[in-house]
Formats: C-alpha cells, sequence, structure tokens
C-alpha cells in the first residue's frame, strides 16, 4: 500500500489571527512562525520519511505559486494544484481526489492543513500509516487529537465502537461529529473521555472519497468528473476558472463527514496545535525565565515584563516596561499589541481593516 | 519698573522620561506635545502681554540654538544664551543675570523652564508681576504651586510671615525649602495648608541674585565677573568654554535659595504641571469618551481599549485591543509601550540605552 499513499497539503489559508505577520500576501503557512523553517516546509517535511515530496500534492491559490515554489523548490510541478478562489474544503478535497486518481487508481490521500504544529512527527506518521490501513476497508478515516482541555474553539468527534482489524494503532468507529460546542458541552466532552478534537486531517482512498461524494456532493462531484477530462491539457486554468464559478462552497466536514456511513477516528496525542493565535503561538514557544518569548531580527528593550510575547522585525527598536502577560508583533509597517488573553481579536482589528478599505495592511 | 522686567528662559533640558519622543537631539522643550506649538514657544507665547521677546532671554545648549531660531525667529540674536554644557541652574541663571546687568542695571529677571504646561497663562503673568514688584525690596521670589495630592516628585516651600508690601497677589517670607520628601512627610505638608511646590519659577533683581551668588558661591560669581567683561568680544566663546569647565555643577535651590536669607514665595494656582512623563501629559489633555487620547499624524487602530495614550508618527499603522490604562508612543525608529503607573520606568529605559551604547536611539 505505501506506494500508493499520497500526502494532500491544503496551503491556502490567510491565518488572520496571526496578522500583522500573517498577511494576504504572505499568510500564516509561509512563515517561519515556530522555528526556522515556514510551516509549510515543517508539513512537507514532518511526512516526508512516510511520503516523499514526489507523492505530495500541495493545493493552495494562484496567488501563493510562486511562494510554494521557492519554499519547496523539489516539488514536482505537476504536484501543485492552484486554486481560483476559496470554495472550503470540499472542492479542494475533491479535485486532489480526482487528479489523484487518475495518476494512481489505487491511490490512498492523507489530507492535512499545511498551517498546523506536530511536536511528535515519528507518531503522527505512525497514525497515518494506521489510518492508511484501516482506508482500504473503505473508510473515510480521520485522526482524532486527545483533548487537554475543554475549549469551544474546535470541532469534537465522538467515538463509538472499536474497530477490529486496524493498523499499530486503536481505531474507533465514528459516531458523531460536533462543531464548536458551548463550554458545558465541552466540558462534559472531554470529562467522558469519549471525545476528539477534528484537526482536519483525514485519509481516504481516493475511490472511497469520490464515491461519497458523487452521493452526497454530486453537483460538486460533476464538475469534478469534467475537470479530470481536461486537467492535463490547455482547457485547464479557464475550466477549472469557470467550475470554481459554480460549485457550491462546503466543507469537507459538513458536505462528507458529517453524513457519510462508515467513518473511523485514530486517536492521537502527538503535541498538534493549530497555531490559533499569538497566545497559542507563544505557549509553544521555549521561553526564558521570566516567560517572556522573542523572535525576529531585532532586540527588544524589556523592563519588568513577564510573560510576555515579543516579535520585533529589526525596523526600529521595540522598549516596553511593566507588561505581563502581552502579545506585541511589530512588522515595518505594522504594529500589533494586545493581552494575550485578546489574541482572538485580532481577527476583529483585520476584519476592521478590511471594512476600512486599508487593504495595504491586510 | 515694568520696561526693566526680563524674562529668562531655561531651554537645555533633555526631558528623557518622554522618551521616544524626547530625544537628546529634540528634547521635550522644542516639541508639539500639549498643543499645535512647541512647548519653548508656548512658553514664550505665554509670558508675552508682561515681557516682549526682546527682553526674552534663552539659556540653552549650543547644539540647539538652530532649534531655537527656527522656532522663536523674533528673538533677537543677543538674547540667545548658549551653554558649553550643563552645569545645573545656578551657573546658567548666574550667568544669565550679570548679562542682563550689563545691559541694564535695574533690571528684574523671572526664571521659568521652556518645558512646563501653565493652564492659566493671565493668573501667571499676574503672578510673575506681583512677584516683580516685592523682588523690588531685595526679595528673592519664588511663585508656589499649591499642592492638589501628596507627591513626592517636587520640591516643598513653606511659607512664613504674610509680606506686608505686595503686589496684587499675598505673598509669604519662605520658612524652608525640604527637597523631594517621603509620602508620609508629604502628606503632612499638604495637610497643613502651609506648603506649596516649588516649580522652578523665580523672581528678582539682578542685582540681588548677584549680591547673594557673591557671597555663596564665590568660585561661581569670580568666573561671572570675568566672563562679563568678555560677553560682547570675540573671546566669548573660548572665555565660556574654559569657565564652564571650572564652575561648580549647583542648582539655584541647593546653591542660593535654600541657605539665602530674603527670600519670598507667590502662592499660584495656575494648572502648573512639569509634563514630567507620559502619564501625566496625558492627563493634561482632553480625552475621547473613554479616556483614549490620540496625537500624531497617524491614525491608530484601537479595539476594546480605554484610558490609553497613543502617539504614532505615521510611520506605520498601530493596532491595539484590549488595553486599559497604557502608554503607546510610536516613532519611526523606537516604540515605547506601557501602563501608564509605570510611565516613571521610562527614564529607566533611556539609562540602560545610554549604558548600552544605543545612542543611535538616545
Amino acid at each position: 500500500m505505501r506506494e500508493h499513499l499520497y500526502a494532500v497539503i491544503m496551503a491556502g489559508g490567510v491565518g488572520s489571527r496571526l496578522w500583522p505577520r500573517s498577511r494576504a500576501a504572505t499568510p500564516k503557512q509561509f512563515l517561519d512562525l515556530v522555528g526556522p523553517r515556514t510551516m509549510l516546509q515543517e508539513t512537507a517535511a514532518r511526512i516526508e520519511p512516510l511520503i516523499p515530496l514526489d507523492r505530495v500534492l500541495i493545493v493552495t491559490a494562484e496567488d501563493y505559486a510562486e511562494k510554494v515554489g521557492a519554499q519547496l523548490p523539489n516539488l514536482p510541478e505537476e504536484n501543485l494544484i492552484l486554486e481560483p478562489g476559496p470554495r472550503g474544503t470540499a472542492p479542494c478535497i475533491g479535485l486532489a481526489a480526482i487528479i489523484l486518481q487518475q495518476r494512481d487508481p489505487e491511490a490512498t490521500m492523507a489530507v492535512f492543513p499545511a498551517d498546523h504544529v506536530i511536536a511528535d512527527a515519528a507518531g503522527f506518521r505512525e497514525a497515518i500509516a494506521t489510518a492508511g490501513q484501516i482506508a482500504q476497508d473503505g473508510y473515510l478515516v480521520t485522526l482524532g487529537i486527545t483533548p487537554d482541555r475543554p475549549t469551544t474553539g474546535y470541532g469534537y468527534i465522538q467515538r463509538g465502537q472499536p474497530l477490529a482489524r486496524t493498523g499499530a494503532l486503536p481505531a474507533f468507529q465514528v459516531q458523531r461529529f460536533t462543531e464548536k460546542p458551548d463550554t458545558a458541552t465541552a466540558e462534559q466532552f472531554v470529562a467522558s473521555g469519549e471525545y476528539y478534537w477534528n484537526g482536519g486531517i483525514f485519509i481516504w482512498r481516493v475511490d472511497t472519497i469520490l464515491d461519497q461524494m458523487a452521493g452526497l456532493l454530486p453537483a460538486l462531484y460533476t464538475h469534478l468528473e469534467a475537470l479530470a477530462q481536461v486537467w492535463d491539457s490547455p482547457a485547464r486554468r479557464e475550466a477549472l476558472a469557470a467550475a470554481w464559478k459554480e460549485v457550491p462552497k462546503t466543507t469537507i466536514d459538513y458536505g462528507v463527514m458529517e453524513k457519510a456511513g462508515r467513518v473511523a477516528v485514530v486517536p492521537v496525542e502527538i503535541g498538534w496545535d493549530d497555531v490559533g493565535n499569538w497566545a497559542t503561538l507563544s505557549a509553544l514557544m521555549e521561553s526564558d525565565e521570566v516567560g517572556n518569548v522573542v523572535r525576529g531580527d531585532g532586540q527588544p528593550l524589556l523592563l519588568e515584563t513577564e510573560d510576555t510575547y515579543v516579535y520585533t522585525s529589526g525596523a526600529r527598536l521595540v522598549a516596553a516596561a511593566g507588561l505581563a502577560g502581552f502579545v506585541v508583533v511589530d512588522t515595518p509597517d505594522a504594529l500589533l499589541i494586545c493581552p494575550k488573553d485578546r489574541a482572538q481579536a485580532v481577527r476583529d482589528i483585520v476584519a476592521q481593516l478590511e471594512a476600512e478599505g486599508y487593504n495595504e495592511y491586510l
């Protein structure tokens, strides 16, 4: 099976909660937010021992083609799929699936976002390998992140009966998907031990997912079939643009996973984090003895400051006194200051910039 | 007496607590911190109805000669006194006094800093006029700011017996000067009703102050006498440089006021503020309905932010969420962030920059 295992990395997001570093022109996945490599490079490197780059597809926006090429110079050109616009994860995944099916009808694909952190790369690959085996029985498989807190920020997956035939790791039928719950429900979920976070990591055979799409998202499937016919011809670009104007916007969770019959979950504890905002990013990084994390080319001057994340591009001197639990992100043209517990508000800042037409800062 | 009344504006300070706007090259008094005019311009304009610019002397550092010329273009050139280096207020005032004495032996001089705010300009002029009359009886007169809180940041003046012969306002003998007291003492002072803040505003006849200096600071006085001889000759600059290397560093408070016999105080309530730091500056300015004060050429984006002062030069976008009681000062090459109650720490930031040799930011 292993030579039929492919990776599909979704790299089209905008990452607005990591503004002002994450911008429309260079979103989160193309930034070295956590380590010396960009998140996209890290994502490709993480899977590489299991799936080499020639079996990795990157799906992203047309505008980011050059960025992907520069960051993954060894990626075969035909492995780069450029969406004319964002239509949700279902069309994106469907397109990758039908392209893979043409190349290899036996293909199994592992889908994951380009902008997540996974501390335990070996554990991640083991889970993907296990999920790949389960997928051979016609399952749509998802990794279930074992929750360590009752957050209301993620979707939850309830496990059902254990699967008899699995790989190195245990796996379960999926009982139910629940979108972001309220706090009481989330607490109940976590206390029960039966629920996992939905981290958006999926594994399935291409024939399985395309069968499901044909049944559950027939309009999309019709477009995909037509696109497959012209994919390797000069008509590709125009056909894709036309199709993408018409396909309904849908997520794979809502469009397929919540409705499909044969769905399985492989529970994992792999140090997963979606790097949702500056506070969660900061928590992933090693801090100094007073809890400060300092990144970027500049050297800030921090007096009596603790539990604070400072990124400074070096374009100017950043000096602070008396900060506790703050985020300061200083880029050449925009500066963000907020307490860590308000890091989600960055999305509102970006929304306001958008509403007021400050496109140069987006 | 009025045509013999002169003003001496001390404009040589560095204002490090208002960093990063106040810099070695352009300190506080040359900035438009409070209104559309610079503090120096404001200081000259405030006294002008009583003392026109041709009877105003500005004492400042050599480096600031151009700034003074640009900001007060109508100041006669001979009214600009350039110190080769800072030696404290006593030499500065002594030099101005002896120069004035040469021009007008009947001169009475009012001395005040260039970087204070006085809301009630008419009240200020009335107090200076009253003090000028008292000065004719050979008093060293100081304005005593009626305290509205027991701050430990200023020196205090205790009043003694009321003066019989005064101007439009009451005045008192000075009983005692006390340098910055501790909190308990300050509380006692304010509760007694007998104490005033020392705002560094003095009025005296030049012959009175020079007599006192001859007695109390004889080394300085000898230098001043010698300088007077060469002031209007080409030897001035060299003589001043040589003298200023030798004169002992002394303040007028310690060197003269605390020791002199005939000292008077004119109590005032004129909306005086020394604009000591960003928090006190902010408190002087009109805020919006949630207590924010926004200044500078840029327009910051403030979400759920209150009681916060933001200056932004417009060199970049400043965005903040969830700030309460903060100061954010964004200049093209340096940024300051601190809670208002830590605004005094700015001095420590500047000291650290100095210690680490970051002269470009000083």
